[in-house]
């Protein structure tokens, strides 16, 4: 086990109160609330280089997204921010995060500032009834996903100094959480996640918690039309669009694309319109330490 | 307006809900709930050569402090860690930090790990009926604190390499949060906090909160036999006792000494048995940023 998993070993022998799910989701649920919390880091979480409205955007979009994914409706944050020594950076960072949080309505109660490392972290807090878990898939039934992926994944590579529209560097830069797809979904599936870390990582992350295999075929992931090729696609992070499991006759009531299909055994298994290929070495993006 | 002032101004205009509380407190309220989250970073909230385990003890004990100001129950907490590297470092200040939620019944409900910077970040959530705010104090009212006064910054100077007993090490590096003399006090007081920057300096905020003046006399200020400067004491940081206002006849139903008094006006006045003295360089540690 390396330092990482058993310092995670550590924390679930610590989370051991039914609210903590484990620790196996990406929220916490106490008295009808929905409670995440995620922290971003300079250089492993965004670019020295990204524009700081953007990262201020960023860290909202990256908490509201998990409670969209419990179809949660947003009920006030706390911030702890790092002042960076950069009054414009710092002014800046404020302006995306409260664009952010006055598109999604949600009010920042309280925080804390330091001075120091740029580190910042937000907790989100909203409400839901009955929210899914990501562990409720049932063999038999689909994997489906919410809007096109990998276009974060072809916007990172953009800020990184290569070539391509500016509608997928704003995909990187400003996701966009699908709460509304979150509240019209939650009471009918089965489980749901957001995708943060890459679709196939992702799904591999519901298939074990529900105790399942689950098979994706790549042919099936929908893609916008600047990206083509769907293994990067489906292996890039930062998409937060929205994973799913419900049957397979199932009609979403948002747009949504069947790309899998949940069953009996463990572990994550790739075809290619029907051909089994090899996984690739790299599920997803592992920004999490 | 410093950077930092100009930024916390822009904090204030983003938390307009009233559940913030204008951010003028140390808490926000929603829905019945207390939610407060305090970071602590290497070589600004402690030093790097203290023990991992009461890095740990510590985190949760300033969070648990600022529940017990508002006589509130834990309820449950987030973590936001940075793994440090170290991986037996990461084990003893979890191991710290499970101590303080067993002890004080804080569960843990969820979190977020990132590699980098030596940042560490708890929101702790709790449960009060109707928890004082530090804005409450009348004119008239005493100025009360808790327990006695200066043994955690005498701890820090000898952490720092001075010489003086364990016991002082001890209030500096494992706070004690007050949360059941919190839950006692708070049906019964005008105005609570906890004294985390050091007694003067926070006098002087719930004063102003409170739009009021208040005198402090040294002579009354409580310490305990290893401490003997009385300024020192009451403008050193990291007591984690209660101040709280209540009428100068309150009996209070837990140990408390009158320190000062209330009154119209503005600003913090300061005596020695009666006679005025000036007002000291700082009035507390500011490491906030």
């Amino acid at each position: 086990m390396t330092g990482e998993a058993a310092f995670h070993a550590r924390l679930r022998a610590l989370a051991s109160d039914p609210a903590a799910r484990g620790l196996l989701d990406d929220t916490a649920l106490l008295d009808g609330l929905v409670l995440t919390t995620d922290t971003m880091v300079e250089g492993v979480h965004y670019l020295a280089s990204d524009p700081p409205e953007s990262v201020g955007w960023k860290l909202a979009a990256v908490n509201l997204s998990d409670l969209a994914a419990k179809g949660a409706t947003p009920a006030g944050c706390l911030l702890n921010y790092a002042l960076s020594g950069d009054a414009a950076w710092d002014a800046a960072f404020l302006e995306g995060l409260g664009e952010a949080l006055a598109r999604y309505a949600m009010p920042l109660l309280g925080g804390d500032t330091v001075a120091g490392t740029r580190s910042y972290s937000l907790t989100a807090i909203g409400c839901a009834t009955n929210p899914p878990s990501r562990s409720g898939a049932r063999a038999g039934d689909a994997l489906w996903v919410t809007g096109t992926i990998g276009d974060a994944g072809a916007g990172l590579a953009i800020a990184r100094g290569g070539d391509g529209p500016a509608e997928l560097l704003e995909r990187y830069r400003r996701p966009v959480p699908r709460l509304a797809e979150g509240i019209a979904l939650a009471p009918h599936v089965q489980a749901m996640m957001d995708v943060s870390d890459g679709l196939l990582l992702d799904a591999s992350r519901m298939a074990e918690a529900s105790g399942l295999a689950v098979a994706a075929d790549l042919a099936l992931i929908p893609l916008s039309r600047h990206v083509s090729d769907p293994l990067a696609a489906a292996s890039a992070g930062d998409d937060y669009e929205l994973l799913f499991a419900a049957p397979p006759d199932f009609e979403p009531p948002v747009p949504a694309t069947q790309v899998g299909i949940f069953a009996a055994g463990a572990g994550l298994g790739l075809s290619q319109r029907g051909v089994p290929i090899p996984l690739p070495a790299s599920l997803g993006f592992l920004h999490h330490g």
